[in-house]
Protein backbone atom coordinates (compact mmCIF):
# COMPACT_ATOMS: atom_id res chain seq x y z
CA UNK A 1 0.00 0.00 0.00
CA UNK A 2 0.82 3.62 -0.53
CA UNK A 3 1.85 5.93 2.88
CA UNK A 4 -0.54 8.22 1.72
CA UNK A 5 -3.32 5.36 1.43
CA UNK A 6 -2.31 3.96 5.01
CA UNK A 7 -2.59 7.55 6.32
CA UNK A 8 -6.12 7.94 5.15
CA UNK A 9 -7.13 4.36 6.39
CA UNK A 10 -5.43 5.09 9.70
CA UNK A 11 -7.53 7.78 9.95
CA UNK A 12 -10.57 6.22 9.11
CA UNK A 13 -10.46 3.82 11.98
CA UNK A 14 -9.25 6.12 14.56
CA UNK A 15 -13.29 7.89 13.80
CA UNK A 16 -14.82 4.28 14.73
CA UNK A 17 -12.16 4.25 17.43
CA UNK A 18 -13.14 7.73 18.71
CA UNK A 19 -17.25 6.59 18.50
CA UNK A 20 -17.05 3.98 20.03
CA UNK A 21 -15.42 6.01 23.04
CA UNK A 22 -12.48 3.54 22.68
CA UNK A 23 -8.88 5.95 23.69
CA UNK A 24 -6.25 5.92 22.08
CA UNK A 25 -3.21 7.97 22.83
CA UNK A 26 -2.28 10.44 19.06
CA UNK A 27 1.04 8.36 19.16
CA UNK A 28 -0.90 4.71 18.93
CA UNK A 29 -3.10 6.69 16.36
CA UNK A 30 -0.32 7.15 14.27
CA UNK A 31 0.94 3.87 14.64
CA UNK A 32 -2.15 1.80 13.38
CA UNK A 33 -1.06 -1.24 11.36
CA UNK A 34 -2.96 -1.62 8.18
CA UNK A 35 -3.22 -4.19 5.79
CA UNK A 36 -4.46 -5.38 2.57
CA UNK A 37 -2.81 -8.78 3.43
CA UNK A 38 -0.61 -7.98 0.05
CA UNK A 39 -3.38 -8.45 -2.09
CA UNK A 40 -3.55 -4.85 -3.35
CA UNK A 41 -7.46 -4.47 -2.71
CA UNK A 42 -7.40 -3.11 0.96
CA UNK A 43 -11.56 -2.28 1.23
CA UNK A 44 -12.39 -6.02 -0.05
CA UNK A 45 -9.93 -7.52 2.10
CA UNK A 46 -8.23 -5.98 4.58
CA UNK A 47 -7.90 -4.99 8.47
CA UNK A 48 -7.01 -2.27 10.74
CA UNK A 49 -5.24 -2.95 13.66
CA UNK A 50 -3.80 -1.50 17.02
CA UNK A 51 -1.90 -4.14 19.34
CA UNK A 52 -1.96 -3.06 22.91
CA UNK A 53 0.19 -5.81 24.30
CA UNK A 54 2.11 -8.79 22.98
CA UNK A 55 4.40 -10.51 25.03
CA UNK A 56 5.66 -14.05 24.93
CA UNK A 57 2.33 -15.27 26.82
CA UNK A 58 -0.76 -12.79 26.23
CA UNK A 59 -1.58 -10.44 23.36
CA UNK A 60 -4.69 -8.13 23.27
CA UNK A 61 -5.66 -6.21 20.00
CA UNK A 62 -8.57 -3.84 18.51
CA UNK A 63 -9.61 -4.39 15.24
CA UNK A 64 -11.32 -2.25 12.54
CA UNK A 65 -13.31 -3.25 9.37
CA UNK A 66 -14.87 -1.13 6.91
CA UNK A 67 -17.92 -2.01 5.39
CA UNK A 68 -18.03 -5.45 4.37
CA UNK A 69 -14.45 -5.90 4.65
CA UNK A 70 -12.76 -9.13 4.80
CA UNK A 71 -10.00 -10.72 6.93
CA UNK A 72 -8.90 -13.77 4.61
CA UNK A 73 -8.89 -17.29 5.62
CA UNK A 74 -6.20 -18.38 7.97
CA UNK A 75 -5.49 -20.41 11.04
CA UNK A 76 -2.55 -20.00 14.10
CA UNK A 77 -0.45 -23.24 13.73
CA UNK A 78 1.93 -24.61 16.56
CA UNK A 79 4.65 -22.19 17.11
CA UNK A 80 7.76 -21.58 18.97
CA UNK A 81 7.22 -24.86 20.59
CA UNK A 82 3.72 -24.28 21.68
CA UNK A 83 0.11 -24.85 20.72
CA UNK A 84 -1.06 -22.35 18.46
CA UNK A 85 -2.22 -18.70 19.20
CA UNK A 86 -5.83 -19.24 20.99
CA UNK A 87 -7.96 -16.37 20.54
CA UNK A 88 -11.25 -14.68 21.78
CA UNK A 89 -13.41 -11.87 19.42
CA UNK A 90 -15.23 -9.61 20.62
CA UNK A 91 -17.49 -7.85 18.96
CA UNK A 92 -17.89 -3.56 20.28
CA UNK A 93 -19.53 -2.12 17.44
CA UNK A 94 -21.11 -2.98 14.29
CA UNK A 95 -21.61 -6.83 13.01
CA UNK A 96 -19.21 -9.62 12.56
CA UNK A 97 -19.77 -12.28 10.76
CA UNK A 98 -16.99 -14.65 11.64
CA UNK A 99 -16.86 -18.37 9.36
CA UNK A 100 -15.26 -21.54 11.25
CA UNK A 101 -14.44 -25.38 10.76
CA UNK A 102 -17.84 -27.01 10.76
CA UNK A 103 -21.17 -27.41 9.16
CA UNK A 104 -21.74 -25.17 6.45
CA UNK A 105 -24.37 -22.48 7.28
CA UNK A 106 -27.01 -22.32 4.68
CA UNK A 107 -27.78 -19.01 4.03
CA UNK A 108 -24.57 -17.43 5.33
CA UNK A 109 -25.20 -13.19 5.91
CA UNK A 110 -21.55 -12.95 4.01
CA UNK A 111 -19.88 -13.60 1.36
CA UNK A 112 -16.20 -14.63 0.44
CA UNK A 113 -14.87 -11.85 -1.92
CA UNK A 114 -16.36 -13.27 -5.51
CA UNK A 115 -12.74 -13.83 -7.21
CA UNK A 116 -10.72 -15.19 -4.28
CA UNK A 117 -13.71 -17.68 -3.55
CA UNK A 118 -11.73 -21.02 -4.24
CA UNK A 119 -9.53 -19.62 -0.93
CA UNK A 120 -12.61 -19.95 1.78
CA UNK A 121 -13.03 -23.53 2.72
CA UNK A 122 -15.02 -23.02 5.95
CA UNK A 123 -18.16 -22.03 6.24
CA UNK A 124 -19.60 -22.08 9.54
CA UNK A 125 -21.03 -19.06 10.61
CA UNK A 126 -21.04 -16.98 13.91
CA UNK A 127 -22.91 -13.66 14.23
CA UNK A 128 -21.44 -11.93 16.68
CA UNK A 129 -22.71 -8.04 17.56
CA UNK A 130 -21.85 -5.78 20.71
CA UNK A 131 -21.15 -7.45 23.93
CA UNK A 132 -21.21 -10.77 21.82
CA UNK A 133 -17.68 -12.93 21.46
CA UNK A 134 -16.01 -16.22 20.43
CA UNK A 135 -13.25 -18.36 21.30
CA UNK A 136 -11.12 -20.27 18.65
CA UNK A 137 -9.46 -23.03 19.49
CA UNK A 138 -5.77 -23.11 18.29
CA UNK A 139 -5.05 -24.62 14.72
CA UNK A 140 -8.02 -24.07 13.26
CA UNK A 141 -9.50 -22.11 10.17
CA UNK A 142 -11.38 -19.19 10.14
CA UNK A 143 -12.07 -15.85 8.31
CA UNK A 144 -14.42 -13.22 9.12
CA UNK A 145 -16.42 -10.55 7.65
CA UNK A 146 -18.33 -7.07 8.49
CA UNK A 147 -21.63 -6.55 8.48
CA UNK A 148 -23.13 -3.14 6.53
CA UNK A 149 -21.30 -0.52 8.80
CA UNK A 150 -18.00 -1.89 9.45
CA UNK A 151 -16.99 -3.22 12.88
CA UNK A 152 -15.12 -3.00 15.85
CA UNK A 153 -13.76 -6.12 17.68
CA UNK A 154 -11.64 -6.76 20.42
CA UNK A 155 -9.40 -9.79 20.56
CA UNK A 156 -7.77 -11.36 23.41
CA UNK A 157 -5.39 -14.36 22.87
CA UNK A 158 -2.11 -16.17 23.67
CA UNK A 159 1.41 -14.38 22.11
CA UNK A 160 0.52 -13.43 18.24
CA UNK A 161 2.99 -14.39 15.72
CA UNK A 162 2.25 -13.24 12.58
CA UNK A 163 5.11 -14.78 10.66
CA UNK A 164 3.44 -18.18 11.45
CA UNK A 165 0.07 -17.58 10.34
CA UNK A 166 -1.11 -20.16 7.31
CA UNK A 167 -3.08 -18.44 4.95
CA UNK A 168 -5.12 -20.72 2.14
CA UNK A 169 -4.66 -17.74 -0.44
CA UNK A 170 -1.53 -17.92 -1.39
CA UNK A 171 -1.22 -14.59 -2.76
CA UNK A 172 -1.33 -13.23 0.85
CA UNK A 173 1.70 -11.86 2.57
CA UNK A 174 0.20 -11.24 6.30
CA UNK A 175 3.93 -8.67 6.83
CA UNK A 176 3.65 -5.23 6.23
CA UNK A 177 5.05 -3.94 2.79
CA UNK A 178 4.39 -0.40 2.13
CA UNK A 179 5.25 1.66 -0.92
CA UNK A 180 7.24 5.12 -0.26
CA UNK B 1 -21.42 -8.48 51.18
CA UNK B 2 -25.30 -8.91 51.59
CA UNK B 3 -27.24 -9.77 48.28
CA UNK B 4 -28.69 -6.24 48.29
CA UNK B 5 -25.65 -4.83 48.26
CA UNK B 6 -23.86 -6.86 45.66
CA UNK B 7 -27.17 -5.90 43.37
CA UNK B 8 -26.67 -2.45 44.05
CA UNK B 9 -23.41 -2.23 43.29
CA UNK B 10 -23.51 -4.13 40.22
CA UNK B 11 -26.13 -1.28 39.43
CA UNK B 12 -23.74 1.47 40.24
CA UNK B 13 -20.69 -0.75 38.04
CA UNK B 14 -23.37 -0.97 34.75
CA UNK B 15 -23.39 2.29 34.63
CA UNK B 16 -20.06 3.46 34.89
CA UNK B 17 -19.49 0.98 31.89
CA UNK B 18 -22.19 2.18 30.05
CA UNK B 19 -20.64 5.95 30.15
CA UNK B 20 -17.55 4.03 28.80
CA UNK B 21 -19.49 2.76 25.83
CA UNK B 22 -18.40 -0.91 26.56
CA UNK B 23 -21.45 -3.14 25.96
CA UNK B 24 -22.06 -5.71 28.06
CA UNK B 25 -25.08 -8.24 27.65
CA UNK B 26 -28.26 -8.14 30.25
CA UNK B 27 -26.97 -11.61 31.42
CA UNK B 28 -23.34 -10.56 31.82
CA UNK B 29 -24.50 -7.14 34.01
CA UNK B 30 -26.63 -9.40 35.85
CA UNK B 31 -23.18 -11.70 36.76
CA UNK B 32 -20.47 -8.82 37.63
CA UNK B 33 -18.43 -10.08 40.35
CA UNK B 34 -18.57 -7.48 43.45
CA UNK B 35 -15.70 -8.48 45.94
CA UNK B 36 -14.85 -6.61 49.28
CA UNK B 37 -11.86 -8.92 49.68
CA UNK B 38 -13.81 -10.16 52.69
CA UNK B 39 -13.04 -7.08 54.69
CA UNK B 40 -16.59 -5.63 54.80
CA UNK B 41 -15.50 -2.47 53.88
CA UNK B 42 -16.65 -2.54 50.30
CA UNK B 43 -16.07 1.27 49.32
CA UNK B 44 -13.18 1.98 50.52
CA UNK B 45 -11.67 -1.83 49.56
CA UNK B 46 -13.32 -3.19 46.53
CA UNK B 47 -13.85 -4.07 42.96
CA UNK B 48 -16.11 -5.01 40.82
CA UNK B 49 -15.20 -7.38 37.68
CA UNK B 50 -16.76 -8.45 34.49
CA UNK B 51 -14.47 -11.45 33.29
CA UNK B 52 -14.70 -11.73 29.33
CA UNK B 53 -12.77 -15.02 29.44
CA UNK B 54 -10.36 -16.80 31.43
CA UNK B 55 -9.29 -19.93 29.37
CA UNK B 56 -6.21 -21.68 30.59
CA UNK B 57 -4.00 -19.75 28.99
CA UNK B 58 -5.57 -15.99 28.45
CA UNK B 59 -7.43 -14.26 30.82
CA UNK B 60 -9.45 -10.60 29.64
CA UNK B 61 -11.12 -8.59 32.02
CA UNK B 62 -12.87 -4.89 32.94
CA UNK B 63 -12.38 -3.47 36.82
CA UNK B 64 -14.59 -0.88 37.71
CA UNK B 65 -13.51 0.67 40.41
CA UNK B 66 -15.68 3.25 42.63
CA UNK B 67 -13.92 7.08 43.66
CA UNK B 68 -10.70 6.09 46.17
CA UNK B 69 -11.30 2.78 46.05
CA UNK B 70 -8.45 0.82 46.72
CA UNK B 71 -7.45 -3.22 45.43
CA UNK B 72 -5.39 -4.47 47.83
CA UNK B 73 -1.95 -5.43 47.59
CA UNK B 74 -1.37 -8.67 46.54
CA UNK B 75 1.26 -10.76 44.17
CA UNK B 76 0.59 -13.83 41.81
CA UNK B 77 3.07 -16.37 42.19
CA UNK B 78 3.70 -19.41 40.36
CA UNK B 79 0.65 -21.60 39.52
CA UNK B 80 -0.03 -24.83 37.92
CA UNK B 81 3.42 -25.54 37.16
CA UNK B 82 3.92 -22.01 35.38
CA UNK B 83 5.00 -18.68 35.86
CA UNK B 84 2.72 -16.35 38.01
CA UNK B 85 -0.12 -14.34 36.35
CA UNK B 86 1.04 -11.59 33.70
CA UNK B 87 -1.38 -8.62 33.40
CA UNK B 88 -1.52 -5.45 31.48
CA UNK B 89 -3.85 -2.68 32.71
CA UNK B 90 -5.17 -0.04 30.27
CA UNK B 91 -6.92 2.75 32.01
CA UNK B 92 -10.31 3.61 29.78
CA UNK B 93 -11.82 6.28 32.08
CA UNK B 94 -11.05 7.70 35.49
CA UNK B 95 -7.79 7.54 36.82
CA UNK B 96 -5.90 4.84 38.42
CA UNK B 97 -2.94 4.82 41.20
CA UNK B 98 -0.76 1.59 40.58
CA UNK B 99 1.75 0.79 43.27
CA UNK B 100 4.85 -1.70 42.55
CA UNK B 101 8.00 -2.45 43.59
CA UNK B 102 10.93 -0.21 43.24
CA UNK B 103 11.80 3.89 44.32
CA UNK B 104 8.85 5.13 46.78
CA UNK B 105 7.16 8.17 44.80
CA UNK B 106 7.60 10.80 47.59
CA UNK B 107 4.30 12.68 46.88
CA UNK B 108 2.06 9.48 45.95
CA UNK B 109 -1.46 10.89 44.43
CA UNK B 110 -3.27 7.88 46.63
CA UNK B 111 -2.83 6.68 50.09
CA UNK B 112 -3.33 3.15 51.57
CA UNK B 113 -6.71 2.81 53.48
CA UNK B 114 -5.26 4.50 56.94
CA UNK B 115 -6.42 1.58 59.37
CA UNK B 116 -4.92 -1.14 56.84
CA UNK B 117 -1.58 0.91 55.76
CA UNK B 118 0.85 -1.60 57.75
CA UNK B 119 -0.65 -4.41 55.23
CA UNK B 120 0.93 -1.55 52.53
CA UNK B 121 4.63 -1.70 51.54
CA UNK B 122 5.02 -1.04 48.17
CA UNK B 123 5.47 2.35 47.05
CA UNK B 124 6.30 3.23 43.38
CA UNK B 125 3.71 4.45 42.22
CA UNK B 126 2.12 5.08 38.27
CA UNK B 127 -0.33 7.33 36.81
CA UNK B 128 -2.78 5.85 34.63
CA UNK B 129 -5.59 8.04 32.39
CA UNK B 130 -7.25 6.92 30.05
CA UNK B 131 -5.28 5.54 26.73
CA UNK B 132 -2.07 5.20 29.43
CA UNK B 133 -1.42 1.17 30.22
CA UNK B 134 1.12 -0.89 32.37
CA UNK B 135 2.36 -4.75 32.13
CA UNK B 136 3.31 -6.11 35.51
CA UNK B 137 5.52 -8.88 35.86
CA UNK B 138 4.40 -12.35 37.08
CA UNK B 139 4.90 -12.50 41.19
CA UNK B 140 5.08 -8.88 41.96
CA UNK B 141 3.62 -6.84 45.02
CA UNK B 142 1.12 -4.37 43.42
CA UNK B 143 -1.87 -2.39 44.87
CA UNK B 144 -3.72 0.09 43.09
CA UNK B 145 -6.62 3.08 44.22
CA UNK B 146 -8.67 5.07 41.52
CA UNK B 147 -9.10 8.81 41.72
CA UNK B 148 -12.02 11.23 42.21
CA UNK B 149 -14.29 10.03 39.54
CA UNK B 150 -13.42 6.15 40.22
CA UNK B 151 -12.04 4.44 36.73
CA UNK B 152 -12.33 1.73 34.29
CA UNK B 153 -9.62 -0.86 33.46
CA UNK B 154 -8.82 -3.51 31.39
CA UNK B 155 -6.76 -6.18 32.39
CA UNK B 156 -5.46 -8.31 29.70
CA UNK B 157 -3.06 -11.61 31.11
CA UNK B 158 -2.95 -15.20 31.31
CA UNK B 159 -4.81 -17.64 33.14
CA UNK B 160 -7.02 -15.89 36.59
CA UNK B 161 -5.83 -18.24 39.51
CA UNK B 162 -7.63 -16.34 41.99
CA UNK B 163 -7.25 -19.22 44.58
CA UNK B 164 -3.07 -18.41 44.19
CA UNK B 165 -3.30 -15.27 44.79
CA UNK B 166 -1.22 -13.82 47.70
CA UNK B 167 -2.27 -10.61 49.70
CA UNK B 168 -0.27 -8.64 52.44
CA UNK B 169 -3.05 -8.30 54.50
CA UNK B 170 -3.86 -11.34 56.22
CA UNK B 171 -7.31 -10.37 56.94
CA UNK B 172 -8.12 -10.75 53.10
CA UNK B 173 -10.59 -13.60 51.27
CA UNK B 174 -10.57 -12.72 47.77
CA UNK B 175 -13.31 -15.80 47.20
CA UNK B 176 -16.89 -14.80 47.03
CA UNK B 177 -18.96 -14.92 50.47
CA UNK B 178 -21.87 -13.53 49.78
CA UNK B 179 -24.71 -13.69 52.07
CA UNK B 180 -28.12 -13.84 51.97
Amino acid sequence: MKQSEVKAYRQVASAYLDRVGIVLRSEEKAGLEVTDFGLGEFETTGLVLHTYVNTERVCAKELVLLPHQTCPQHLHPPAGGEAGKEETFRCRWGAVYLYVEGESTSSPQAQPPTHRRETYTVHHEIVLRPGEQYTLLPDTWHWFQSGDEGAVVSEFSTRSRDEADVFTDMGVRRLPDVEA
